[in-house]
């Protein structure tokens, strides 16, 4: 049996990864090891652990490595923590492949724990391009994975010119769609009212037009995320729909953000709005298929919108460079900018669905791979 | 004044930067900070932060990072331990480019460090290619870095190809062939007998033919190191010239080498062989200058051995894929081809200049470059 | 100038060393250097860092050291966080005196590293007794204090017993009661209704009678926080009286009875109460003196409670052992006997003034003692 | 069967603690987990971990967690390094007592990683007098422990002042005499010139008249080291002996010493001197027993000499207020007050045996306390 681990950091990580934990799971020389770790530890972002525990797989240890403040310097030393704790469990569970997932900081702790120990690195979403400091890390952990797993025809080719032998990269679509087709296929009533017994704010009708806003901060322009967020929240308040608005990512920034939308709903600009920390992400692609508009700077427009079909407003340079369908338009961080965009999808309304991102099938194409491949644990660049 | 924070974390990090040191204090709109740590600030390694105040620097801060064992595990863990002290530093001392050296572990956690903090990274001796895991390191720091400082063409060209943007590439050549120049230069006579005060063993008359052996853990091949020096000890021994012997850097697996070592002395192999485990960087050139042939897999042998002319037999993976002159002549780790690899260069005797690793002047251009450039925080990769 | 450095790692730290510190500040012949860390450096805990220097104190360096999760596991490796940032920041300012403060985790960080880097100690607060894991930090800081500073008669005979030396030992007095003596001394009319603006409920007519609640994890009873926050809620709700309810402090096991609350409100029962995470100290002393029944298992109903005269419930082991006056009745953890308990202090109403705990110049009085002290490092126990 | 967690920090620990394990091992009803850090898992301290698996014990975990430096930030640095490795560990193989042993700095790690975690603590060599840090640690060790076994009756007594209830106080002697009994039981001929394979110098004929030096640092005295060891090397050259000299013990300022050691060397004053890093522990007794006197300040001069009945110089600080036998004469730094206090040595000879420090059969002692115990969490100072 080839043990295959991995890392889970947060519920963005887990929803990204999961379609490939179950096929690792059901493959019958595979044996699965997740480490629970960062936010996914954490009650405060919603204990993902326990989700992942529900959901039948079994945590063989966690990692607490989060250190609180979220500003550049505890992302810092936050992965200098998961460093210190990652190599006592891998030499304890002595994985034959570490599989990473996508750019976040403790993804950066994993890679390198397990490239120091010389234990063979698989990633998924390597190779795409985006804003924030995320945009190095991805590329970075590409020069230390040992096998690719590319979502979009481009980030396969961006892999390849970056110096990785063309045999070690496989494109195989976004184990986040796995999901979402799943999701998409169960009925429309599932959702309902309900949800708004968590969360605060007013209630939302989501049988009626609505607006769903999702923005994080930007690493790299720290500092500036409660305007932005405000600018964001204008523009949506001028619009007149009702909203549902997300709470940001644990990042550096974050707390900027959250100030943003507290300051907004102290001074009573809240009216027709409703707040969540987290929302299931069934919930959520429920959500972004009734909605009218999705807004903010979340992947989740690019990526699940093209094979969804959500319109959406695409703001300031998260997603800079990423690969996208005709459903988004983007715009800067100003409020008037903002509601014309706005404006112009709830005119267009929904788009066609968009394959860019995957079929819906990746889960089993990288479980199979893991199994096949043979890694060469030095690299060379090919050129 | 633009603040200039150079990490020295080992001795060899000081003699590839200390031309840029120099030409940095030197350059009137340029303030150098240094900051000291790893095996830099160990008397263990023989202190090297002495050296640095000595030459005229003053050390900012010193960090003790080094986790003792010297085990991939260690390693791992070590870098995890710069990246908690590194932010604090760095927010103390707010520097506006943090530069960083080559492709050491201490390098990614500066590198890291500065980039989760939004500060702007500039790095030499990137773009090369050679064994173990300094290959993915340093070409994850070209992912991290704003500003590139490469030692060769070849180098120059493969950061390009990494899709860095070519205006922020600058092919200067190495900073250590500006020490290697200067110590060139001065007499023949100032190397002489006295150096076998330090270190253990037989004493070797210099104004005869010897040989220079320098060996290093290849850290994707742990646990091999004793076997790897113990064949290239045999092949010194079958050629029957004295030799002198380098004790190995502080890595994953030199503790191996270093038992190689030791057992070999304590069996008594060890006549006509002096061992040191440090000798001044300008004792080292002088002594590549006059030996009959360098054994080992040291990266001195390719670079300054081009500068030089030394005849070098290079052994193993460890500089595999990097460019070399017509002085090296490859071999696997085996007793014999090394002992025939070394009669063929003892037949050859000492080669010509090649600059392939810069013309003695690259601290100059580095330090121009840096008061002169802009940097664009937020990265974009070109393709 | 001496230089005395005094670390505050969250808001109680701070009530019950800003009287010393003012008093330093004042001192001709002293210097006061102020780090902040732990809860206090963090927005969630409502950012005492901004508090104290809005007081008129200067920072010199922040250590962000709190691991998220506040189990058990993450309290350790919090404080072996803060045993790794704090040398640092020792070595760079290095204090004449280190000050410490009670009997809290990051207090155990902060006196092992000046105890380790010969930095003479000094503590306030010590010699008490108490439950949880707070007794064996509060007599192990002790055995490593050079000078201490007890708040009461029975805290001074008990350090003097653990083997200290006498002139060493100086009765001072509790340094929060000089904070409470200029918070009473100004006019009742300054806490009114404007306080409800911040925290959730339903808001207390505070000019009528009402309940104080303020009850923290017993870290070793860790797993028990729900059940004994749900008994207490349910007195106060037997009583019929309104309550003001405090949120526990982040310690092991505050996630429990933060969910206790939560689940409390979830299902409706919390009609009449509101619910505060901070409030200013000088609010919660006239909530005191205006109360008619403190119940909980906080201090400040049995050092506060003295000075005051507030009837106080406490309840559990939390405050076993600690000397009190005649305002407090004891009680365990059961419903009806709380509710019993807190009818008896209603009949009762307020109690006279007992000095228990100091006469509120503590501050002046430790000042003087710093300036005056020689220190001998080598610590020798007395028997 | 209840599981006794063991850390094993060093050499000296181990031997300090061995015959507890051997009784722990062989008890029906006791599970022993060895868990090794510290510079017992460090081949440049003489790998004492594979000493421990040679004698039968397989050890569960290894902690590195000593940051290379030896000075006392990094002494601080390495006990939070510890902290936060160590709660991994207990998570993982949940013992039900934690035995520390002594007053080291990876001891004080220990102790405060389960007392946060809440498991009982027991401690031997608790309650002895000394000088350096370790006084401190070792009465703040006591503080956290909820069993103690004392080696002496002095150290009983001190343990009962500590406020530590006396049912849990258990007056057992030091195990390292169960191993000095032992070791004494086998023919002197078992040591012989074969030791001197190992170390440098020159040999000493051991069945002559020798003296033996074990010298280490004084943490409170940091910086001094080295004229210490010069000052006793002097006393011993010009006693006319050959002598045995041990290495310092990792700690703060063993560099200093270690240099010392090394400047005699090469000024050419160690003719028959012999040095050794490590010793086997039997080979030592075996020296103790042979040497016309021990000089130094190594606690086995009064805790082992008085059961050997070694003549012992005991130099400084050190081993102040440690209960000694008539075989011990104290001396001042200085070489000829040392000098002088040898001579008298020689002149007295070899000494009786004396019980203060054990009989020999502590290890079964506490290892049947150890099976019987109940231990009550919540510790409560007697007074």
């Amino acid at each position: 049996m080839k043990k295959i681990c991995i890392f889970i950091g947060s519920r963005a990580n887990y929803s990204s990864i999961k379609a490939v934990m179950r096929a690792i799971q059901k493959h019958p020389e595979l044996e699965l090891q997740v480490v629970a770790g960062a936010s996914a530890v954490l009650d405060r972002y919603g204990s993902v652990i326990n989700l992942i525990e529900q959901d039948g797989f079994s945590v063989v240890a966690r990692v607490h490595m989060l250190i609180e403040g979220e500003t550049p310097t505890t992302m810092a030393k936050s992965t200098g923590l998961g460093l210190i704790e990652l190599p006592t469990i891998f030499e304890s569970i002595k994985p034959d492949i570490v599989l990473t997932v996508g750019d976040r900081f403790e993804t950066m702790a994993t890679t390198l724990a397990a490239a120091y120990m010389n234990i063979p690195i698989a990633h998924t979403m390597g190779g795409e391009v985006s804003g924030t400091i995320d945009e190095s890390i991805r590329h970075a952990i590409t020069k230390f994975a040992h096998i690719h797993f590319p979502a979009s025809r481009d980030a396969y080719e961006r892999i390849v010119k970056l110096g990785e032998p063309e045999p070690s990269v496989h494109l195989v679509g976004c184990p986040r769609m796995d999901l979402v087709a799943e999701m998409l296929s169960v009925s429309r009533s599932e959702v309902d009212e309900s949800i708004f017994r968590l969360g605060v704010g007013d209630r939302v009708d989501i049988d009626k037009p609505f607006v769903l806003v999702s923005q994080h901060p930007v690493t790299t322009e720290y500092g500036t995320g409660r305007e932005q967020i405000t600018a964001t929240l204008q523009a949506v308040k001028n619009i007149g729909l009702p909203a549902i608005v997300l709470w940001p990512n644990a990042d550096a920034g974050s707390d900027d953000i959250a100030k943003g939308i507290r300051i907004w709903r102290e001074k009573g600009l809240d009216t027709d709005m409703h707040f969540f920390k987290n929302l299931p992400i069934s919930t959520y692609v429920q959500l972004m298929k009734r909605t009218k508009c999705l807004v903010g700077n979340s992947s989740s427009g690019i990526r699940e919108g093209a094979f969804i079909g959500t319109p959406v407003v695409n703001i300031g340079t998260r997603q800079a460079g990423r690969e996208r369908g005709s459903n988004v338009i983007d715009t800067g961080n100003d409020a008037d900018e903002i509601a014309s965009a706005i404006q112009k999808q709830l005119s267009h309304g929904p788009y066609g669905f968009e394959p860019i991102y995957g079929d819906g099938t990746a889960g089993e194409k990288i479980a199979d791979i893991l199994s096949r491949t043979v890694v060469q644990l030095q690299k060379r660049i090919t050129y």
